[in-house]
């Protein structure tokens, strides 16, 4: 039997103790914990392994080693936490030079120094073949409530924080997370649901309807391509369908958008509304001649199992 | 260059940031930074590797995934920490079924549902080759100040909370983490130092001798031997050097230990005083007879890089 990565997720959903303190569990882009003293502590961990998410000698170790940290702070930022310490578990196979492992280390921790966050342990071992990198993330939401997956409403504005599509050429590796947007858009009150994209808009944006039980409209023509350089700008399939953007999706009614893009955070980005939540059911492409067509997943997900599985 | 664990960390701590909320950081079992309205949140991660901490086939799925979560409960408590939630993020290779992942996670969930804590998330991924599970498990202090590795004084007893040695056996796959026992002796306030031992005692105890500057000597006819069913007991050398004990090792003042003992979450265990802290430098282990010499690191440790490395 193969399985997908949203089917062992639901199982787990469905199994995984979950006690009074737990504000917000599996299913979202990080967790959150309500501290004794009522303080939301946001958690998250994201692995970076060498084969699946980078190959050796390919990227530099610096910036595998930054990227290693701001996925986690990315996942922080969605849910509108501030991030404040982290973990590094590393895995190591004998074949890594000190000087590539210091590298590795100088990038995440340039990083965190860089957005205020403490490394403040992990763990170390022999790995027996690739590298393997695990951060783990705590942040603060400082008394927002938790921006969700699930409260996308019907006429609510999609709205990304920033260009999509082509990640691969370098942003992958460079983008900066998007937590300050993130903190202000928990702190504003009128955003109804929020998303980091690394998956790809379209399958990420499949996530948010989803959970939240409604369809929604995307504008082709109002997609922000990212600028590729020499190689122009990305495609709109490349924009639908390329991951890890780690740009924020989020949605909000209408009448509270303007005040919203005047938040200093969000305006110091390029936030482009490219669409809306529909009743749905269903995802929707409207192309620039009007014409709309489904808007499939797409996007990447991690299968396992294998075909002869029991 | 072959570089070690231990310098890594070292040159870790160095350069690691670390903000004002960080109260325990890089170098004991558990980190420890305070929440905005000051509550004592404890953080560690922890990996269990395929071909490294366990080989698919010697050990049922469901043991892995509970020795992944237990290893952190008791990392968590050996600072004096309740653990309240877990993320796990686990990469799988295509070969694993279903099944086995679901088994894997069965032996996690009933270990978590035992101790009180919720899994709220974490991250799934392909793994190139192994199975790489990595654990961080969050806790609260409740108030207590935590333990350290860096405060035992000379003159100071030295306390297990338990048999050791021959844990590769089985106690390695089912052993208890002593968190409850953990919590009690950070409550008592009279707790001088407290390790968890993974890597070996006499490993584990010149970490501890280190970072607090002092010395010890270990009495081996005092050790707790691990009872082993027919193959009889575990050897003194087994007690010294073996790991995954997962026992704490702690110390306290003479005329502190007896009113200690007598807490019932340490009464219900079988703690063993197995020496003392002296003015130092350096570990001795006295024999039966009296005699007395120096007690080697020994134990394990991860090593990194070839040795024809730059």
């Amino acid at each position: 039997m193969v399985f997908s990565e949203r089917e062992l997720i639901d199982w787990l959903t469905a199994r995984a103790p979950r006690g009074p303190e737990v504000a917000l569990g599996i299913g979202h882009d990080a967790a959150v914990v309500r501290s004794p003293a009522g303080d939301g502590l946001v958690l998250k961990s994201d692995q970076t392994h060498e084969g699946v998410h980078f190959l050796r000698g390919e990227q530099p170790w610096g910036k595998v080693g930054r990227k290693a940290l701001a996925r986690v702070l990315s996942d922080i930022g969605a849910v509108g936490g501030r991030p404040v310490a982290a973990l590094c578990s590393l895995a190591l196979p004998a074949d890594v030079a000190m000087a590539d492992v210091r590298a590795l280390f100088d990038g995440m921790l340039a990083l965190a120094a860089a957005h205020g966050v403490s490394l403040v342990g992990g763990d170390l071992a022999r790995a027996p073949s690739g590298v393997a990198i695990d951060v783990a993330g705590l942040g603060f939401l400082d008394g927002r409530a938790p921006m969700r997956r699930d409260g996308a409403q019907a006429g609510d504005l999609l709205v990304v924080t920033g260009p999509l599509g082509g990640s691969r050429a370098s942003h992958h590796l460079e983008f900066e997370p998007r937590w300050r947007a993130g903190v202000a858009l928990a702190a504003s009150g009128v955003v109804t649901s929020c998303i980091d994209l690394s998956d790809g808009l379209a399958r990420d944006l499949h996530q948010l309807t989803t959970a939240s039980g409604v369809g929604a409209r995307v504008d082709a023509a109002a997609l922000p391509l990212r600028p590729l350089g020499a190689q122009g700008g990305a495609t709109v399939a490349q924009a639908l369908h390329d991951g890890e953007d780690f740009e924020l999706l989020f949605t909000v009614a209408p009448h509270a958008f303007d005040r919203l893009a005047r938040v200093p955070a969000l305006a110091e980005l390029t936030p482009a509304v490219i669409g809306a939540i529909t009743p749905g059911p269903g995802v929707r492409l409207r192309a620039a001649d009007g014409r709309e067509e489904a808007l499939p997943r797409g996007g990447f997900e991690h299968r396992f199992g294998a075909p002869d599985d029991r």
